[in-house]
């Protein structure tokens, strides 16, 4: 058929460069405002790596600025190791091409393509070359590059390279020119604000076309790689073990011991055992049969499960806290770091955080952080399997109304850190539907759910406790007088009555005749010293006794008095005014104070 | 630094086939269950694309069959052009090789990844080559391959190479076997029954472990492959245009009129005109900025769209819904084809249907078959741009409940046909969120929902007047009954009455003191022919006329009598018992058909 030939005729190879070329929204390039992100985060990424590699704690410079109408410039610099010249090239000019793809340990790049795939949409683009400039040591002079990629080949091209002067001992720029524009510029901030919660070791500098942000380190610990493992025996699939077994001039026992995570002398003896193969075997010669008798075996027999600690970087329950106080003010937060577990062989483990009130918003669907090996996922929040397992929480036995997630001032933090994070497509948007990631999700959720549900609780009996106690000051003093007109003797001081009942401190405002008085009384067994803090209209000019400090803001009044109060006796303000505004004690656990605002 | 040189020693070129075997699940080989129907979807995916270039209306044998405890051997044989035995081994046993990449035009397959994919799926887990043997026509011997790929290079490894006999004169027959299940069949059948509906013109034939299923072809028409066309001015990136014109020979004006679609003399002129440029210029010397202007300009210049119907090819409004019709049995259908439209420079069609009633589940969400391309999306429905311009829709306004999408027993279908269908991962799931494309299935739906309503409405009408028409009936004795005892005259009959106000076939039953009484008046104007069933647990032994026949079914008894009744005339049976059951009549058309058990 002469059609055969004709249709063989148009057969030929794709490079895999102009296949992310065409399909680029698979590389997270779908939209122009999108591509700035996506850079960002693929030089971000590599930065932080570089520096967890080279044990030096991140100091990461970001910028956009515009250069023309629609184009933008993109620089992200570190203080990493930096990268051999020779290396240069491919690292930014060649798609699936990196260090860490073969290795099995947690990382944020894997698969080498995310930096290159930028370079190649700013040609794409603009047809402005990528300038990639990097210091390996204060002994190696600086090397600037500008970079192309050859699309049909998928090979880079060096357009310039030249030695240069730079003020960096190590450290790697790169700088990208493309169309785009900043419509998503709060989704960027959301992305560095993130990454800097789940990365507390690094200090990030941000300018987005002029406007200044700076996201300061929570920790001065430095991140250690991960350690790269071998392969765990229950997790290798045929094609694999065949390649190794080719590459190996071992024998069996000795393969199985050094090529396999766990696997000690007992279980290599126990393997070959039911494998039925002679140990004396070279694995180099084994028959696909034989490979497949001893895959059986491998993952019959019992093995402990990958040393998870060694590969994996959890960000570790305090670091989380600290990493969430820093860039949000919450009234509750608590987090979790589950044990290690596997699927298909991949070891992984899930962290999590939960945090309410404070700032966020009280309507609307909770605020859910997602990360993969640190790094924030902004995209395809919906197609995500962390979603869907927060989902999957029946939330209302926890108080809390759920739509799918929680609704309310709840914000969800988890992380998924692992050797090979199941992403849904290569833009690393979301996790891939895994029952055993979903599970642990899950068990997490409840825990914290738990955690939540006892802090509101105890906020709700304090809120009760504080009302009632508010119904008994505000009727005590009618009592008494009621009281002491029926028995025709003088009205009565209540305030021991009210320290019988509570025990507490009480701060008490209450404006009668046009004067201002607050009261704080200490009921407690010790000593307190507190600052009050009154804001109102009211200027309090003739305060007594005087205010310590009065700040003006707009047309209100901050008036601030330090008070010492011993046990069982209380301190007094007076001033002429409105009684309007708010009433606060600091310097008292929250749980021993009762403030009673009788003008509100 | 030691360490940048450590670092650079670990970095290498990872090769696609590595990639992909890390990262199956991009490929829809998430697991093995999946596995199968990924397999079989790329395989009869190709083979209708064959067929379609090859003008042969496809014949298509797939078979899935267990070959040990959890491994499957799955068979995918087609009646197409064949492939030449020198292409083979690149077809399946190297990623990214084809020839539909780098063309304009709607085609199943484009990527060059799929089939090579389930080759590399199978090696992975059971080592076994695919075998595929392919016959390019009568002259030729068929040839017969044995293949595996080298994952490390991306490159086909030839293990068996044979002529061989075939009975078959043309056509291609792959067989792959991977560990797996058959947990997924129902999916499986919907996936060739879907397949089925939007491509009425192939008959498939399946035997699914021993269970065969035949999907006929619902027409004979010869679907021709689209055409590739040249890209459009308005769609084209500066990386493409560099490429373009560094390869061309020819002077501006022809490079543009040559190169792209719609492009003419006059579109060309003012092009040239508003870049700035000299049409002398060969368009291999242009320098980047230059090739920044003409683009500038191309994209300024009114240049009509795409011609869509050259490179698209759209199922039609009549195909689809004999493509429905033969797979499903529905109350209503509508189908819609839309015009063209286009997408940052790439045609696409969208056609829909919407079905109701038949066999639908009535709980529950309603049947939303996706298509991209005639293939049907069977994975990430939550992911798609297609569920959500659904769920955008307001249902409500169309009498449909929705949650997201409608609920109750409906059925919808969506086809988006373009000559470059974003998907959102290589394993084509679900179609990514470009606004141009959702517009338009919104757009359609409504059209498609407002028909629906009519439909209902028509419906409910019909009903409604049944009821009346029932009240009627029921009434009318009573009232005859009265008016002559008022005016002291004897009953009349009121069956004229009856005819005069619904000139209609009316069935009545009423049982008085133990006599069941079944009356079929024709009041139209034609005579009728009618068989009456009346199933009930009455024997009716004593029947007047006797029945024609009588089916026991269970405690039941299903009568039936056959009645010819002239125009303004009436039937009537009367027997003994209790009047329970039911009433049916078939003959007439059931909008000239009441039926009325009074009894009820």
């Amino acid at each position: 058929m002469d059609l055969a030939e004709e249709l063989a005729s148009k057969q030929r190879s794709i490079s895999v460069a102009e296949f992310f070329e065409k399909n680029k929204h698979l590389l997270g390039f779908d939209s122009p405002t999108r591509g700035i992100i996506t850079t960002i985060k693929e030089a971000v990424d590599n930065s932080l790596d570089a520096c967890e590699e080279a044990e030096i704690l991140p100091d990461i410079y970001v910028a956009v600025k515009k250069t023309d109408r629609d184009v933008f410039r993109i620089i992200v610099e570190d203080n990493g190791p930096g990268i051999t010249p020779a290396q240069v090239p491919f690292v930014f000019g060649k798609l699936l091409y990196g260090s860490r793809f073969h290795q099995i340990r947690q990382s944020r790049g894997q698969q080498g393509i995310g930096i290159s795939a930028a370079v190649l949409y700013a040609q794409l683009t603009t047809g402005i070359p990528a300038v990639v400039t990097s210091r390996t040591g204060h002994k190696s002079p600086a090397h600037r590059f500008e970079l192309l990629i050859k699309t049909e080949t998928n090979e880079p091209e060096i357009v310039k390279q030249e030695e240069i002067v730079w003020d960096r001992m190590h450290g790697t720029r790169i700088e990208i020119e493309f169309k785009s524009s900043l419509a998503a510029k709060k989704r960027l901030l959301d992305y560095l604000r993130y990454t800097s919660v789940v990365n507390p070791h690094a200090r990030i500098r941000a300018d987005i076309d002029g406007d200044l942000h700076n996201f300061e380190r929570a920790s001065d610990e430095i991140i250690v790689a991960p350690k790269a493992i071998a392969p765990h025996p229950h997790g290798i699939e045929l094609g694999l073990l065949k390649r190794m077994a080719a590459l190996s001039d071992k024998k069996l026992k000795e393969f199985l011991i050094d090529g396999f995570s766990r696997v000690g002398e007992k279980n290599a003896d126990e393997i070959i055992g039911i494998s039925g193969l002679k140990n004396s075997r070279k694995t180099s010669g084994l028959k696909i049969e034989e490979l497949k008798s001893l895959l059986s075996a491998m993952q019959t027999v019992s093995v402990p499960p990958p040393p998870a600690s060694q590969c994996l970087s959890p960000i570790g329950e305090e670091m989380i806290i600290k990493g969430i106080d820093k860039e949000f003010e919450l009234d509750f937060v608590k987090s979790r770091t589950r044990k290690s577990q596997v699927y298909s062989g991949n070891p992984f483990i899930i962290e999590a955080a939960i945090g309410y009130g404070g700032k966020l918003e009280s309507e609307g669907s909770a605020t859910l952080m997602r990360f993969a090996n640190r790094v924030p996922l902004l995209y395809q929040q919906g197609a995500c399997a962390i979603t869907n397992a927060v989902s999957q929480v029946n939330w209302k036995s926890y108080n809390l109304p759920q739509q799918g997630i929680p609704t309310g001032p709840v914000m969800i933090l988890v992380h998924v850190a692992s050797t090979n994070v199941p992403f849904t497509s290569e833009s690393k948007d979301a996790v891939a539907a895994i029952d055993e990631i979903e599970k642990e999700i899950v068990l997490v959720m409840q825990d914290l759910g738990r955690e939540l549900k006892n802090f509101l609780s105890r906020r709700d009996k304090n809120k009760q406790e504080e009302e009632r106690a508010r119904a008994v000051c505000s009727l005590l003093p009618d009592i008494a007088a009621k009281v002491s007109e029926i028995v025709e003797k003088p009205v009565p001081d209540v305030s021991p009555l009210e320290a019988q009942i509570m025990r507490k401190v009480v701060a008490k405002k209450q404006t009668i005749g046009g004067i201002v008085e607050i009261t704080v009384s200490n009921h407690t067994r010790s000593p307190v010293s507190v600052t009050v803090y009154n804001m109102s209209e009211d200027s309090a000019a003739d305060a007594e006794p005087k205010t310590d400090f009065t700040d003006v803001i707009g047309s209100e009044y901050n008036k601030l008095w330090k008070a010492e109060i011993e046990p069982e006796s209380a301190w007094k303000a007076t001033y002429t005014g409105t009684g309007s505004g708010t009433l606060d004690v600091r310097g008292v656990d929250g749980k021993k104070l009762v403030v009673v605002d009788l003008d509100a």
